[in-house]
Parts: structure tokens; C-alpha cells; sequence
């Protein structure tokens, strides 16, 4: 059992806001948004992104409508001064859009980051110093008039350096840091002191930023904090009032909100929750909540699995299946009563009316989703599930969209037939349904590797009916697989996700593919996601063979002109 | 970009509730808990458990201390009312432990529900109807009034059944099914309508449960709903007010801390917050809360990775890695500067001082987990991480956990060669510590499938240069080797996980195999959890030799009656 927590642990002290306003406050607007993904996400990866991952990122965050982004720390980092340098030469950043970099309070570092930011359009520059007691004890050995000269001094360099920069348009911002786990008057009284010196106004304001560095407390006591800050700070009408909350207790959400209807103006977060420990505040989850109040996030997430799919791609970490508004399984009802209340509930919506659905707080259509009724194929049994089934008895694991994707199938034909299907049933139909009787065939492909590190393959495939020669040239098998398809069937396509197992072992091991597709361009009206599925001995002849299956669900044969000028590029597919 | 959300979608009204108390409230005790993992978890599973699973998910609750423990919905599945008996009848109850189970206002049901329940000691039935003006008006067809009715007389039917079963102790719960989006006033008529007819008392309370069906609006409008009910419920003294929150906003753990606040008494939810569709609220989340503000959750989580093991294994689902307290990553700490104040704040800590720990706001120990300081090999290339440089060089997929057991070892020879390592250097360290030069080998395993479908095999392996026969009985090839090997060893071996990918593609392609390992029995002061590693064309023969590299690093070799009986029998290893 535990031991005593009472010896070891002691609550975090409330606040004594007894006229506090925030639960009664209600949202009407959306807040100034600031995405830390590329500085605070990037730093708590078991592999930080490459300079192409980063800016695939960056690219993603402007395309949602982020209009401030945090791109590094260029002072802490020769990577992160590389990408700052690549963003500003490169011209990637649009005139609307506001980068941040941050540094400590540190004259060297300080320095730095000005050099790193030569040439740039707007730029915020983000001080911070420790301020809570545990930090200015163990860590800085300062006490509080310590801290407040430390803080005023290089504020007064930001000043400076800016200056002699006067080309870009400067914003500074200042966090208190760990603002959550300090005591409130001095946290008033640093930041009183930094904006003495920085004198903003209304016209040209600054940024007081205020971190749950660590979540040590319920998220209302966060809020009177705020508030607390809120009507206490000097020269509020000249400060853009931001907070930066971490998610320690499972709360960073709630403390998000509260914080909003606390006062604050702005937040600081990432996009589904990325961030050092339980990460940083899920911005995704705080805009969504918003849109589903009535209040546009003024933030576009209506492909929101393209954004988890580039999320994922580029932090390699997943999203949990539960994650509110993006997770697989959030949109799937289980349960036949809710099957039945959402029936009658989309029967008797008309258009116009304002969202009431039972078990759906969103319409999954407006994110790019869609409702999805999983029906048990054999519930009674205890051993219910496709999935299960599938994987029982024939070794298939699938991947959780592709079951969802499958279990309509099922409930069509079960719909159809008014019974319930064995797992023998279960596997003709999924043969069927991805082409697994030999079809879509491909003979073993010859793959060269090339000077620049890419492969030259060349197969003989099969597609309906008909066999030819795919040639095509990328960074593993699938890849140039894919680039030769595109030419030979003159159709944009692009892997999404790839999955792939053995079943059986020994001799008789054969291995099984799932690739999730693209076909078409994104975001165009033709364009279809679905997946395919292969199963041969070689892994690569499972691979192409799965392709060729999801080319034949989506009714796609040879073009004409098959030897034709290759299609244009879409993105690169994994290398595998 | 989006459609106009203010035509779709309007904001959930607030509680008119200016005196509440509940911002100002301090828990101080746990609240009662019910563990709803087998019926709403279980219910919001692609793969529902089966009556092996529900059982190792009941034992695990039990252990953790769980003393109320939802086990089905009876009457709508054969296999809960199946799962029901065998509890009963296994005598797998323990005397301090109630069970709960779910029926709907209808009188088959409730009918076929006490039928379930013959001779069992303790149970909390659980009665609920939709109270909903959206199911009233959709679904079932009937106004306030009707509802009403509907309850009382389906509340009467039970305490008709539960006087003809008066060998069992029998406590009455009610759902107002969809409270969140019910008016409070309606709420209060039909709660206060069902206790006048179950007339509870002080000493012999009911339960009044109050769900968040769907969490349609912030956590504090929650809270005053609560609190109103709490402040005008009719018999509040003989009530146990009970809560069961969801997650659609991503605030149900704050949902349910706030609700504790206003004045319930109990919680209902699930384990790492499975459920329907975001999940039911996460009682492993609230309870660590708890602990972390010095008050005992009377739940054991001394063993947090045992835990999760078990509910990944019946859930089929994995817990995130920043999931709060279990996640893989919420101890690890990327950061140079947090990593020096940590440090220092550890130097100066000594025995019985208050937890006072910059960025950790739990001792990892007390969940039996451990601090880790993750360095980055290569930080300022923009390529740092171990695992990127072995994946891109050597096409290593690491399993996070072992990416954290590595990164210790690449640590402590980074701390005293005092220079950054390259992936070559990498590499070879790679393959010292998992003995990946050849020393532990196993031939090719003769396979010999049984009647039962179990799976003999005998090979033979060199461990320590020795080389012998293992012969043993399995599921699959893994499970047999383990068991042949707890007898040649003398030691408990057990399978924690389990990966395994292709490296290469065509006739050069191999097969790496990584698996935990629990070497030693569990929770005894020798038991070990590490990672083997093994290379093969042969995927089975790459999972035998990860388990010899596995025991070779544990410093096992075999036992000197290598051919006595079998050592006691651990949990069964996954089959593979």
C-alpha cells in the first residue's frame, strides 16, 4: 500500500478571491492564439524534428490560421538559429503572421537572438526569468530584489538591441517563470517592474505572460490567479495578458478556459497536447470547445485528420484514439440505444436547426469526420467484434481505422442478409472487399539503388485484369512504386498510413499490409481516402500488392496513356 | 474554412448559482469510487473483453482497492449475465467488496437483472431512465409527467424484487439518465419522486447518481449543477451523491473534482479514462490529484506500469505517452535547464521534507516509476536522439521504453568518454548490451502444434556459452520457450511486451524482435523488468534470442537441475 501521503505531499493554498468573476464569465470571443509546437513540443520529443519536419509544421500552423508562432530558441540551439535564419531567408513567414523566439534572461543569449532575427518583418521576443521561491533558492541563489534587478536589467537590453534593429516591428514579452507556483504579490511586482521599463500603450502593447510551468493545483485556483493578475497589474490596458498552461494534474484544458474567463487575452499551447511531461495545453481541444459554444476560433480544422496526420508525422508521437474532436473512436457509437437516439435525432433534424444531437456534442461533418455505428457482429457471444474475430481466427491485426472502415461493410451486408456472420463469413467478406483472391497481382519487383541514395523499381502488375510494367523512382520500394502508378493510372496518390504484420510463423509466415491511401489531389472533390490491403510471403510484394488493392476499391484502371509525362508530384509517400 | 458555427451551435446556458461554494472548497478526504471499467469501458471497446479478461480487470480492481465495482449491464447480454454467475458462483467476490449492475427502467429487464444476482452478498442495483428533453421529445415519447411515472414505478418494482432475494444486502441506485443536459429543476422532481419510494435512511442510504451523459459545457457550470442539486435535493441526508462524468470537452477530470467540491460523495469512472467515445473520467487521474495534495486515495497505484499493463491488455487500447502519472514521457525530462534544476533540488532534499520538486509534481517512486534524464546525443545537429540516428542509420523501430532504458546506458558512457557519440558509436553499444554479436543463440525450434492448440517446442540455446536443450509447452513458440526456460533457469520469466519489425526489404531483409522482460517473481525485492534484443531471417528465432539477450544482461544462466520440474507458473506470456 502507499505510504502516508500526508508526510510527503500538502495541498496547493487557495486563493482568497472571494469576489472572484470567472464562473460566471462566458466566452464570446477568441482568444489571441499562439502555437509553442515548434519551441516547447519540438523540445520534449524523444526525436526532435528535422529542419523539413519543421517546416512542414510551420507551414501547417499558418495554413490553420495561426497568426503567432513560436519557432525556437535560437540562442539555446544552432538547429533552432538555423530554422529561424531559413525561415526569414527563405521567405516563408506571411505578412499577417508574427514569429516568436524565446531566451532567457542572459546578456549573451540575448545578443544572439537579436542576430538570429536580422532581417525579419515582426517578431515577439520572449524573455524569461525564474521568479518562483524553490528556483530562486536552489537554482539563481537570489532573493527577491535579486530578481527584480535580474528581470528589469535585461529587459532594458531587449530594449536596446531592438533599437538597432529598427527595421522589424518588436513586440516584447515577458514571463514570469513558473508564475503558478509563486507567490501572487511578487509575481505583480516583477512583472510591475518589466513593464516600468518597457512603458507599452495601448497602441503598442506588450506581453505578460503567465506559465503553469508545472500544474500543481484545480484548475480554479489557476483562474483566481489570473483574475487576481488580471486586476491587479499596472498598466493592464497596455498589456496583452497571456497565459501558458501545462497539463501535469489532467487539467490544462479546464485551466485554458478558466483562464480565458479569468481576463486573459491569449494563450499559449500546442496542437493536440504535444509538450514536455503530460504536455502542454491542447489548443485543438480549447478552440473546438469554443466552435462548439457558438464562438468561431477563427482557427480552420475542418480536415482536422490531416492535421493530426502531419501532427503525428512530424512529432512521432500518437494521438490517442480518445482524444476529444480528433481520436478515432470519438465519433463511433458502440452502443445500440445511442445507435437508436442518434437515428431518430438525424431523422428529425431539418436544416437550419441548431445542433442538438444526442451522445454527438459536435457534427463530426464540420471537422471532416463522420459518425460512424459499430455494430457488434456477434455481441452475444462475449467475443464480439470484427476486429477480434479477424484476429482470432485468421491472425489479421487491423488498424483501428481500417476496422471502422470495414465494419460498414459488415453492417451493410448484415443489414442486408438480417443475420449475424461468423468469422468465416467475417474473412470471405474482407477477401472480397480488398481483393485478397489474387487480382491485383505483382510479380517480384527489381529494385537498384541509385548514387542519390534513392531506389529504381520496376514490377509487372496487374489491374484489372490487365498487366504491365511500373517503373517509378523514390526513396524505398513503396515510394517509387507509388511515383510509377501515378503515371501509369494518371491519378494523384499518396500513402498516409502504413501498417504491416506477419501471420504464421516459421515456414509458413506470410506477411499482411494495410496502407492507408489517397487518391485524387487533396482537398479536391474527387479525392478518396481508403485503404488497401496485401498478403504475400515478401513483405514489399504485400506492400505494392495492398496499393494495387485500394487503386481497385476506388474503380481506378491503367490511363490511356500510360508511358505519358508523369502526374504532379503530391507529397513524398514514407519511406519504407 | 469553417461554416459560421453561431448558425450551428449555441452556449450551454449557466447556473443562475451566485453563492456557490464549491471555488472555495478543499478536498480532504477521498470519495467513494466505482469502477465502471467492465460495463461503460468494457461497453466502448472495438473489442470487448472476454470472460478471461473481465476477470483479470475484476482481480485488478480488486487489488487496487476497489470496493464497489460496476460488472454489467445483466439483462441486455448473455455475457454479462454469464460473467455475473461465474463471479458469484467462483466465489470470486470478496466480503468487502459490492457489486453494481446496470439495468434500464423496464420490467424484463429488472426481472432478468435480480435473476443474475441469486446468491450474491452484496449488490448495488442501478436503475435509469432518460430524463432528456431531447430523449423525451425523440426517443421515448412522453412529458415530464410520464417520466416521472416511468421512474417511480420501475424504482417500486425494485424494492418488490429485492424483498424477495432478502439473503442478499441490496442498495438502490438511480441515473437521471443525460443530468447534464437536463433542466435542474426536472432533475430534482424525478430524483426526489424515486427516493419517496425508496424511503432510504441515514444508516441505509440510496445512491443518486448524477451522470454528464455528454459534457456539453465548461467544468465550473457542472460544479453549480451539482451544487444545486446537493443544496435542494428531498432525503439529502440519506443519499450518497454520486457523479459520473465524461470527457467530450477534455475537462472530465476537472469536471469531477469540482463535482467532489460541490458536495458529492462518490465518483464513478473508469481506469486511465476508457469509455465511450472520449471516455467516462479517468479515476486513476482524480485519485493521484488527490494524493498530490497530501490526501490518500485509499487506492494502491504503487505499481502504476503494472496497472496499465493489465488494462492495455484488456482494453486492446493503449494509454498515451503524456498521459498524467503512467504516461511514458511524464518523468522524463528533455530539458538541460530542468535537468540541472532537478538535480540540484534532489541534492538538497533530504529525508521527510515536503515534495517540493521543480517540474515533478509526484515522487516517481511512489508509483514505482523512476525519474529519467534524457540526454540528447547530437542536440545541436537538428538530428538529435538516439533513436532517430539507429532508425535512420540501422532501421531500428525502439520501443519507447526501451528508447529510455538505452538512453541511461548512452548516458553514463557519454558521461565518461565526455564526448558526443555518432550513430557508429551508437550502434556497436547498441549491440554490445543486447548481446546482439552472437553469444546467446538459439537453432531453428521444432514446433509440433497439440490436440489442445497449444504448441511444443524444443530447441536448442546457448546462454553463457553453454549450450543445451529447452524443451517446454506453449500457446505460441514464445510462450512455450518461457516455459521451457523458467524450468532450465529456475527463474519466473515473463513476457511484458512484445514488438517486432522487418529491417532491410527483399533477400536481405531480417527481423528484429524486442521484448520487455519480468525476470523474477512480481513485487518480490529480486524481480527484475528489462529489455532482450535479437536479430534473425527468422522472426521466431529473432523472439528467442531477444529473450537469451534479455536473461544474459540479468546475469541468468541456467540452473544447475536444469531438467527438475517446472518452477511455479507465471501469468501466461502473449501469444505470439
Amino acid at each position: 500500500m502507499l505510504t502516508d501521503p500526508s508526510t510527503k505531499y500538502r495541498a496547493f493554498p487557495p486563493v482568497a478571491l472571494r469576489d472572484r468573476r470567472w464562473p460566471d464569465a462566458v466566452l464570446t470571443r477568441a482568444p489571441v492564439w499562439l502555437s509553442t509546437d515548434l519551441r516547447d513540443g519540438n523540445q520534449a520529443l524523444i526525436e526532435p524534428m528535422d529542419p523539413q519536419r519543421k517546416l512542414r509544421m510551420f507551414q501547417m500552423l499558418v495554413r490553420i490560421g495561426f497568426k503567432e508562432i513560436e519557432v525556437g530558441f535560437p540562442s539555446a540551439s544552432q538547429a533552432d538559429f538555423d530554422f529561424v535564419r531559413l525561415l526569414i531567408e527563405q521567405g516563408h513567414i506571411p505578412e499577417d503572421v508574427t514569429i516568436q523566439v524565446l531566451t532567457q534572461a542572459r546578456a549573451h543569449l540575448i545578443e544572439r537572438t537579436f542576430e538570429s532575427l536580422v532581417g525579419a518583418r515582426r517578431v515577439i521576443v520572449h524573455l524569461y526569468n525564474a521568479v518562483a521561491p524553490v528556483m530562486r533558492r536552489l537554482v539563481l541563489g537570489l532573493d527577491e530584489d535579486g530578481i527584480v534587478a535580474l528581470a528589469t536589467e535585461h529587459a532594458r537590453m531587449l530594449r536596446e538591441h531592438a533599437a538597432r534593429q529598427p527595421g522589424t516591428h518588436w513586440t516584447f514579452q515577458y514571463s514570469p517563470e513558473m508564475f503558478s507556483g509563486t507567490e501572487l504579490a511578487f509575481s505583480k511586482r516583477v512583472v510591475d517592474a518589466v513593464t516600468a521599463v518597457w512603458e507599452p500603450t495601448p497602441e503598442r502593447p506588450c506581453i505578460v505572460n503567465l506559465p503553469s510551468t508545472v500544474e500543481h493545483s484545480t484548475p480554479n485556483i489557476f483562474a483566481d490567479m489570473v483574475e487576481w493578475m488580471h486586476r491587479h497589474l499596472a498598466r493592464r490596458e497596455a498589456i496583452v495578458l497571456s497565459v501558458h498552461p501545462h497539463n501535469d494534474r489532467g487539467t490544462g484544458t479546464a485551466a485554458g478556459e478558466f483562464a480565458l474567463m479569468a481576463g486573459a487575452d491569449r494563450i499559449e499551447g500546442c496542437l493536440f497536447g504535444n509538450g514536455e511531461r503530460t504536455g502542454n495545453v491542447d489548443l485543438v481541444n480549447i478552440a473546438l470547445n469554443l466552435y462548439t459554444q457558438g464562438v468561431s476560433p477563427q482557427l480552420d480544422f475542418s480536415d482536422i485528420d490531416e492535421v493530426r496526420r502531419c501532427v503525428e508525422h512530424c512529432n512521432q508521437l500518437p494521438v490517442h484514439p480518445r482524444h476529444p474532436y480528433v481520436g478515432d473512436l470519438v465519433y463511433t457509437s458502440f452502443s445500440g440505444s445511442h445507435q437508436d437516439a442518434i437515428r431518430k435525432a438525424f431523422a428529425a433534424r431539418r436544416d437550419g436547426d441548431v445542433w442538438d444531437m444526442p451522445y454527438l456534442p459536435v457534427d463530426p461533418k464540420d471537422l471532416g469526420r463522420s459518425y460512424d455505428a459499430v455494430i457488434r457482429v456477434n455481441s452475444q457471444s462475449g467475443k464480439g467484434g470484427i476486429a477480434y474475430l479477424l484476429e482470432n481466427e485468421y491472425g489479421l491485426e487491423l488498424p483501428r481505422r481500417l476496422q471502422i472502415e470495414f465494419s460498414q461493410r459488415v453492417q451493410a451486408v448484415m443489414d442486408v442478409e438480417g443475420r449475424e456472420l461468423a468469422a468465416a463469413d467475417l474473412w470471405a467478406l474482407f477477401e472480397r472487399e480488398y481483393a485478397l483472391d489474387g487480382a491485383p497481382r505483382v510479380g517480384t519487383p527489381t529494385l537498384s539503388g541509385q548514387p542519390d541514395g534513392s531506389v529504381q523499381l520496376l514490377a509487372e502488375a496487374t489491374l484489372g485484369s490487365v498487366r504491365r510494367p511500373v517503373q517509378g523512382r523514390g526513396a524505398g520500394p513503396i515510394d517509387a512504386f507509388v511515383q510509377g502508378l501515378e503515371a501509369a493510372c494518371g491519378q494523384p496518390l499518396r500513402v498516409l498510413d502504413y501498417h504491416e504484420h506477419a501471420i504464421g510463423a516459421g515456414a509458413d509466415a506470410r506477411a499482411v499490409a494495410y496502407l492507408e491511401l489517397r487518391i485524387g489531389a487533396a482537398g479536391t472533390a474527387g479525392s478518396r481516402t481508403l485503404f488497401g490491403v496485401g498478403i504475400d510471403t515478401d513483405i514489399v510484394r504485400a506492400s505494392l500488392r495492398a496499393i494495387l488493392s485500394g487503386l481497385q476499391r476506388a474503380g481506378i484502371g491503367w490511363a490511356a496513356a500510360a508511358a505519358a509525362a508523369p502526374a504532379p508530384q503530391a507529397d513524398p509517400a514514407p519511406t519504407v
